[in-house]
């Protein structure tokens, strides 16, 4: 009998080439496919939540997978997988749902984070996993630049161009928040749906709002007349984790 | 004018071969040494706390060098190093210090931490860094334990052989204690100085003990006695972290 089984993935992403699959088989989704593989024999497409970039962090990434031979009760699926896995992906939760769950069209909204490190000298732990920007930030022009993007907008300034058109770049977010703890700020956005490079190019704007670059006024004439400034661009992918997808 | 000056390092122990000085050059000694040749042109030695091994991470190894072209306020060189050194290897502070502060012969006591991570999934950005334990660990047992090897023992069942006999096993430990946070247990260890592999011998001994392996009046013998049991090892030295060193 098949049976669909629900992944939460967890990885470092500095190793991989992001989580599509890829000609060198270097992408998460590879990974996992050649475990189900190895596990069970089984030639299995695996479905994610999201494309996350190569160099992006995912603590909750969810996928699906639908299994014809599903020998294992749902739990031993974790140990078996991750027992053929990389030690940087890690399954953290499988369990068996419903054929109506889809990893991608189920989901309601993704939440991400992007860690910026201010301090002078970065951890060598923190390295790959933070971005590191030196020069003073002004955290309140950054978290009232913040505010602008919550809501539902047209957010086509905030996309990268992935060689097809998007259907619509209307998105809405209902967080965006920017706090710190010590030298270490981040920049929570909870949303439906993330266009390619949106968070880090919201990250970027973000910071080049904090550097006085960018004001807030600009901001909100990106998002409302899709005006375009020069002065920012993506933040680079090592500062960037997929922390939850809610269902 | 020759200057000494001191540095508290940081590194992720992870690519390379140790502290000391290799003859492939990836040592971090020779990291730090190649570091000071590109800034000042200088060959110098430097000079370290104690030697950690391939894998052991550091947050506050010391160390001292003695510079011929003291070029530089003591701060620019944490900065000129830090730009010639791989991003795993940091320079946190540098001072000048007095000809008469040695890195290694004026430490009066060092602290290590081991990480020990019990749950059942490793986090990937935990990897490399903690003993992943699997199967369940008594705490008490392992806290009572720890209380063996405060005070002045004789480790010599502490210490590995590094070929050549150590003019004393004697050594005295201030702390040894285990504490917890959710899954992750971390061992901290205080002491005027620690053996070849020492913090590693004395943290897979109080695994051992709360697996049940190993009893408290066992360590208690191998303290006293210098008696010898089966059933444990050193741990691992991706768990080990040199937290810092005092004067």
């Amino acid at each position: 009998m098949t049976r669909r089984l629900r992944l939460v993935v967890a990885y470092d992403g500095g190793p991989f080439s992001g989580w599509q699959s890829q000609p060198n088989r270097n992408g998460i989704q590879d990974h996992l496919e050649a475990a189900v593989r190895k596990v069970s024999g089984q030639n299995v497409r695996v479905h994610g939540a999201g494309r996350t970039d190569a160099g992006v962090h995912a603590i909750g990434q969810c996928a699906h997978v639908d299994l014809a031979n599903a020998k294992f009760i749902a739990e031993k699926w974790r140990e078996a997988l991750n027992a053929s896995l990389p030690p940087t992906i890690r399954v953290r939760r499988s369990r068996y749902v419903s054929a109506r769950f889809h990893a991608r069209f189920s989901a309601r909204a993704k939440i991400y984070r992007y860690r910026i490190w201010t301090g002078r000298v970065l951890s060598p732990f923190e390295y790959g996993r933070v971005w590191h920007v030196t020069g003073s930030l002004d955290f309140d022009r950054m978290s009232e630049a913040a505010k602008c993007f919550v809501g539902k907008h047209d957010f086509k300034v905030f996309a990268a161009n992935r060689g097809k058109p998007e259907a619509s770049t209307t998105r809405t977010l209902s967080r965006v928040v920017v706090q710190h703890r010590g030298d270490l700020l981040f920049v929570t956005l909870e949303g439906d749906g993330f266009l390619y490079k949106m968070a880090r190019l919201i990250a970027g704007c973000l910071v080049a709002c904090g550097r006085g670059k960018i004001s807030r006024d600009q901001v909100e004439r990106m998002l409302r007349e899709g005006a375009r400034y020069s002065g920012w661009g993506a933040a680079p992918a090592s500062g960037l984790i997929l922390e939850r997808v809610r269902y």
